[in-house]
C-alpha cells in the first residue's frame, strides 16, 4: 500500500479534517503535500456531497442535497518541478471504496445513485422526471446490487468521476467569464445555465478570513469539465488508465475525488453513478514541455485501463435530434440525441416492469455505454446506448414471446 | 451462398440496372421482391455515390459530387406478412466488397474516404477544413491501408450505413414538415440547415412519368436517420448483428446500401467512411406486434455483432462543449464537445507529421469509439474520442522523448 | 480479390484438377507456382478428404473413409529467394467456404464433423465411442447450426488446420525414422501409434511412374503437426494471423488445405472440425536468417488474429491425470487431463438431453478452449476445456432448479 | 468489507495463530467456522510456504524450501447443510494481498516466483534449469514489475492457487493407494512420481498427539489438484469467478489458500505465480443433490470472471511431442508438446537478451494462455502458448531487423 499522501476521518465532514481539502478551482489554494515525480501515493476521498446521502429507502435526502459544499475534493497536491507547459502523468494504480466502516458513509459497504429534482438542477432527463429518486447499491467485491433495482447485477468500472490541475488566475478569469456570459442569456433559468462562484460553504483548506472570502468569489464551482480535467466523469478512467493533464501552475496542483464504483456514458441522472467515499493509489510523473510537443493544449488525454469488465451483447438503442413530442426537428443535436436514445432505452425496460424513475436510475449508474454514431447526416445527430444484456438476471432480448413482465419493486422516492 | 435477390451489375448505373433501385424514401415505391420471414437471401449495393469517385490522386471528383443522386438504395424488399405495429428482425449474416473487377468502381478490392467542400455541405469540422479531400484505401482481406496515410493499417469493422423500412404517407409527411421548418430557420445558410425533397435525379424503381414527379416532390431525402433506421451510420451493425426495424407499412419495404468498410464513430468528414459497392446476406424475421410489446416506438434497436476487431489499448481525446477560440459557452452541447475532442485528436497526430487533411480523413474512417463521457456536468457536456494505438506502424503513446515526427506522405486534395 | 494462384475444380477431385495438388510431405514435389515476398494470392483447397463425405443423415460415409488420400493439399507455391534459415512470413488475409455451388461438396454452404470409428484411427475418446458418427452444419454467413445437434449456434473462427513449408530430406529421413521407432514399440496396436509412409493413393502433383513411386515409398504422412507446422490445426490461426515458418528447403515450398469453418481446442473427435472446401487469401514475406536470429528452429511461431468472435461467459470443465475408471494416477499426463475434462463435459451436457455422441460432436466443433492449467503439481496434470455458454439458446448453466432437460434429437450414426 | 472468518496474523506462523489451519487433506480435521449459504466471508491467507522466502537477491532460500509445510492453509470451514452430493457454489467477491505491513512477509507490496531446485521437487523444466532461482515481484495497484526482469510489466490475473473441499475418509484411501502405486513403479526418482503422507510438521488446527500422529499418517499432501479441486493453479479462478464444488463429507469442510498475484498457465517452474499471502471474499451458496443433477461428479466446475486484463496481441509458441534432443517420438504426450512449446518460448526471449532463467520465471509468472491445440494428430499432440507482447516495454514481434538485444539483468541465483 503506498503512502498516503491525503488522509480523510470518514467519520467527520471533509471541513473537520486536521487538513482539510477544497471545493472550489483557485490557483491559490495552498498545497497540502508535494510529491515527486515517479512517486507513488494513496489520496483517501469524502463522497462527493461530503456524505449527505444515506443508505434508507426515502429520497428526500437526495431532494434536499445542498450543493454549494460540492464536490468536496482531497487536494491540492503540489508535484515537485511541475512547470507551466508540462504535462502530469499519472496512473491510476488501484481504487476503492472505504475499506472499513467507521462513519456509517457512502463508500462503506454500500453507495447510491440519485436522480437530482428539477429545483436542485435535475438532471439529463428533468422535462421527464422532475422529482428526486434514489437506489442504494451493496457492494460484494467488484459486483453491485440494489434493493431498489432487482434482477441486476453488475461489475462495476469503479473510477474518481473529478481529477484535475489547478487553473492559471488568467484561466480562471477566462472560465467565470464565459460562464457569466452563458448565464446572462437566461438568468432567470430553472435549472440555471451554469453555476457562478458562490461564497457560501466555500473550502479551501486552511484558508481563513478574506483569503477565503476571495477564494469564495472567485473560485470556479467544481461541476463542469474544463480544460483541467476536472469532473469529467469518464467512466473508463479506471485502474490501470493514464492521464495526461495540462499544467498551468507552478506545481501543477492535483486535487481531486467524486469516486464513482460505476457509472454509465453520460452520467445521465447527474448523481447518476454509484457513489462513495474511497480511496485512489497513483503513480505521477511529468513530460517536461509536453503540451507543445504533443499539442495537448486544450483538455487532458487519457488511456483506459485494460481490466474493464468484458460484456459481448448489447441492446442498442438509437435516438435522433428529433423533439418527437412535438414533432420538432433540431440541427445536428447529439446531447438531443443522446436524450432520445436514453429515453428509447427507459421505454423497453418498462415493458419488463421496471418504473421509469428505476430505468433512469439503472442506465445512469450501470455500464452503458454511450456513442456519437453520426454527426453529419444533417439535420439529425443519431446517438447509441449500449446496454449489456449480462447485467440482468432474466433474458432481456427482444423475441416473438414478448417481454417477461414481472414484479420489479420500486426505488427510494421523496415525500 | 444464399439466393440473390437484389442484383446489380456493377460496370453500369443504378439507373441502368435491370432492376433498379431508389435513392429516396416514399411508401409508394414499388416492391422489386418478396421475401419470406425466415429466409435468408443477399442484396447486392453500389457505392453510395453510384460511383463517382474514382481511385486515383485527386480529390475533384469528391469536391463534384452529385449528391442528388445520393444515396443509391437497393430495394424495396417487401417481407411477407409484415404489417405496421411489427418488428422486422433482421441479422446481417455477412458482408462485403464487390467480389469480382467488372468496372474498376469502388468495392473492387479498394474504397474511398471523402472530405466534403463547404459548398457541397461540407463534414463535421467544415469550418477548419473546407475544401475537399480524399484518401483511397486498399483492402487486405479484412484489413485496409492507405498510400494517402502511411503508417495506418487496419482491421475494418465493415457494415451497411444505411438500411431501414418505408415510412408511411404520414410519417413522410412529418418528415416533410418539421425539416422544412428547420431550413425555414436559416434558408440561406450554406451549407444548409437540411436537405428536402428534390426531384433532380430522382429514382423510384420502375416508376415513370407523373408518379415518379411525384415522389421527386415528396419523397424525403436520404441523407438523416429517421425514425424509420436510414442512413444511421453505425459502425457496429455488423457481422452478427440484429436490428430490430418498427414497420409502418404493410410489408415492411426493406431497403439500404452505403456500405463500409470501416468508419468512425460519427463519420465525421461526411463521406468518412470507406465507402464501396458490395453485397449484405441478410436473414428475416418478425415480431408480430412487436412495437407495442417491447416499446419500440420511435428509432429502431439493434444488438452489435460479435467478431469486431479487437483493440485494448487507445489513446482517449477529450472535448468539452467549449468554443475555445472565442471562449464561448455553449449549453451541454455533445455535439460541440465531440468536435473539440476530433479537433484535440487531429492537433495531437499533426505532431507526428500528418496533415490536418489525413488525420481528419483517419479518424473518419479508422475504427474510433466516439463516446459522450458526461451529459449532466452543466455547461459542459464532455465526450471523448477513442483512437486505438496498435492501428499504426509507430509508437503513437506520448512519450518523455517527444513524438517520432516523420514524413507521413500526403492525402489528394482538390485544385 | 487477389490472384489466383492455386485453382480448384470442386466438382471433381483433386487427382482430375488441371494442376493437381499432393497429399504427402516430400522435398521433391515440384512446385506448382512461384510468388515473390510482399505480394498476395489466393489458394484454392478441396476438403482434407477430397469430399469423401456427404450432406446426409448417414455416418457410413465417415465409418468409411480412405485416410490413404488424406490430407489433400494445394501447393507446392515456391517463394522467391526463401533459403535455409529463413523465416517465412505469411499473414491470412482472408479465408472461407467455396463462394458458389458447383459440385455438392462441403464448403458449398455446409461443413462436417466426424468421429472417426477406432477401426479407421479413431478419435480422442474412441475407448468410450468407438463407432462412427457425424454432424452436418449449415453456414450462416459467419455462424453455424446443425440439424444433429439442435439448440446451438456458434461462430466459427474459420481457420486451416494444415498449412507448412517442405521438409529438408535430411529431416524427413528423421521423421520417418522417429515415427517407425515409436510404432515399433507396438506395432500391432489398434489404432496405430503413427501412420508410415504409404504408396497407395500418393498424390504428387503432376509426378508419375517411378518418381511418384518413390515419393509413396519416402513422403511423410501428413496427419501429425511437425517442424515444418503441417496440420497443426490450431483454431486460432485465423484471419489476421501471421505465421512464421522456417524454411528447410530453397523456394520454402508452401503447402496446405484442410480448412475449418470452425474447430474446439484439440479438435478432439479428429475429424472435429466442421470440415470444408474453400479458399485462402495470404500475404507473404521473408525474414532472411530469421531462424537463427530470433531462435526459431524447431517449430513455427504465429500471432493469432484480432477478430475472433468475443464469448465472455464459460463453463470451464476439470480435467486431472487419473483413470478414474481403474482409480490408476497417471504421472503428470495432460492427454489424460484433457481427456477427462472433455468426458467431464459430456457429462453435463447429457444432463440437458444431448447424446454422448452429440457432446462429443459438439465440443469438437464449437470454439472451446483447452487449456494446460497445472502441469507441475504432481503427480497431476490439470486441464481445464472452456465452453461458451452463449452458443446456446438455452440457459446451460448450473442453477439450483436444475438442468432444462429436454428432447434434442440425434446425430448421424453409422449401420 | 464481509466478515472475517479465518483471520491470520502475518507476523507469525500458521503454527503460532489463535486459529491454526492446516497443511494436509482429511476429513477429521475440524472446522473452524462454520458459515450459512447465501453468505459472504472474508479468509486471511499466508503464504503457501508459510513464508520462507524473503524479498532479497539470494535464491538461497528457494532452494532451502521445506516442503513438508506446504501448503498452509485456511480452513476448514464449515457450510451449514452441505451434504454428499451437493454442489458447494463458491463466488469470489474480491481477493488480494495482505493490506498492511506487519511483517515483511510476500504480500506486503511485493510477492516472488521461484524455480525449484531438482533436489527439491524441481519444475517443469527441470531437466534443463535443474538450479533454484528467484524473481521478486514489486505490486502496483494491479500490475507488477521486477527488478530481476527488466523490461516487463503486467497486469495480474489474481487468483487462489489452491481452494476445495474436504475428502471423505474413501476418496481418501483411494487417494494414498493410486499415488502409492504410482510411486512403487520407479520409487528411487529423483523428483519423485509423487507425494506420499509425511508426519514431519503436520498441522491440522488444534489436534494434538494421537489424533494429529493419525493425521500425519494418513492425510494427503496439498500438492496435487485431485477429485475436490484443490491446487488446481488455474488462473482463471479470479474475481468474479464461480465454482461448483463436489461435496464428500457434511458441511463440505472448504479449506484453501496459495494466493497468485499472477500465474501462467501451468504455472511451470512450480512456484511459478507470484506468490503472496492475503485475502479472498468468498460468498456461498449451495444446489442440493447438485452432483447427480448435473453430472458434476469427478472433478470441480467453474466459471471464470469477467475481469481479467484484455490482451489481444500475442506471440505463439508452439511445441510437439517429440523429444528434440534425441529425436524420439513420443505418443500424442501433450505434456511434452507444451514442454517444448515453452522451451520455444524461451529460445525466443533468450535472443532478446534474457537468460533462460529469467524467461524461465517470466512465462512462469507473466498471464500467458497454454492450449491444447492438437490432440489427435497422432503421434504428435501440439500445443501452445501464447505470450502477450504488450506486456514488454520494447516491441517483442519478429521483424527484418532481428531483435532488440539489450542488457536485461540478471534474476536471483543460489550460491
Amino acid at each position: 500500500m503506498p503512502e498516503v499522501v491525503f488522509s480523510v476521518d470518514q467519520s467527520v465532514s471533509m471541513t473537520a479534517q486536521a487538513v482539510p481539502g477544497h471545493n472550489r478551482w483557485h490557483p491559490d489554494i495552498p498545497p497540502v503535500v508535494s510529491v515527486r515525480p515517479g512517486s507513488e501515493f494513496r489520496v483517501e476521498c469524502r463522497d462527493w456531497t461530503d456524505a449527505q446521502i444515506g443508505n434508507n429507502d426515502s429520497a428526500n435526502d437526495v431532494r434536499d442535497v445542498d450543493i454549494s459544499v460540492c464536490h468536496m475534493l482531497s487536494g491540492p497536491i503540489a508535484v515537485q518541478g511541475a512547470e507551466p507547459g508540462d504535462l502530469l502523468v499519472l496512473d491510476i494504480l488501484d481504487l476503492g471504496p472505504v475499506p472499513q466502516a467507521v462513519g456509517a458513509v457512502s463508500g462503506e459497504g454500500w453507495g447510491y445513485t440519485g436522480i437530482f429534482a428539477r429545483e436542485n438542477g435535475g438532471g439529463f432527463l428533468t422535462d421527464h422526471y422532475p422529482q428526486a429518486y434514489k437506489a442504494v447499491w451493496d457492494f460484494h467485491g467488484q459486483q453491485a446490487t440494489s434493493r431498489h433495482l432487482p434482477g441486476v447485477r453488475f461489475t462495476g468500472i469503479t473510477h474518481p468521476g473529478l481529477f484535475g490541475t489547478a487553473p492559471s488566475a488568467d484561466m480562471l478569469a477566462r472560465w467565470n467569464a464565459r460562464e457569466q456570459a452563458l448565464i446572462d442569456t437566461d438568468p432567470a433559468r430553472v435549472p440555471p445555465l451554469a453555476l457562478p462562484p458562490l461564497p457560501q460553504n466555500v473550502l479551501a483548506g486552511t484558508l481563513k478570513g478574506a483569503e477565503l472570502e476571495r477564494i469564495g468569489r472567485e473560485g470556479a464551482r467544481t461541476i463542469p469539465a474544463r480544460e483541467n480535467g476536472g469532473n469529467q466523469d469518464i467512466k473508463n478512467f479506471t485502474r490501470g488508465a493514464r492521464v495526461f493533464y495540462p499544467v498551468f501552475v507552478p506545481g501543477a496542483l492535483l486535487s481531486g475525488g467524486d469516486l464513482h464504483f460505476s457509472q454509465g456514458d453520460g452520467e445521465i441522472s447527474f448523481c447518476g453513478a454509484i457513489e462513495m467515499g474511497g480511496f485512489v493509489d497513483f503513480h505521477v510523473d511529468l513530460i517536461k514541455g509536453g503540451m507543445e510537443k504533443y499539442g495537448i493544449t486544450t483538455n487532458p488525454v487519457f488511456m483506459p485501463g485494460n481490466v474493464e469488465p468484458r460484456y459481448t451483447e448489447f441492446l442498442s438503442f438509437i435516438g435522433i435530434s428529433v423533439d418527437h413530442g412535438t414533432d420538432t426537428n433540431l440541427y445536428n443535436d447529439a446531447t438531443v440525441a443522446y436524450r432520445n436514445a436514453c429515453m428509447n432505452a427507459i421505454a423497453y425496460l418498462k415493458t419488463f416492469g421496471y418504473s421509469g424513475e428505476q430505468a433512469y436510475l439503472l442506465i445512469s449508474a450501470a455500464p452503458v455505454e454511450g456513442r456519437l454514431s453520426g454527426v453529419v447526416d444533417i439535420p439529425n445527430a443519431c446517438c447509441t446506448l449500449y446496454l449489456p444484456t449480462a447485467i440482468f438476471d432474466f433474458d432481456v432480448r427482444p423475441t416473438a414471446d414478448g417481454p417477461r413482465r414481472a414484479d420489479r419493486g420500486a426505488c427510494a422516492v421523496s415525500t
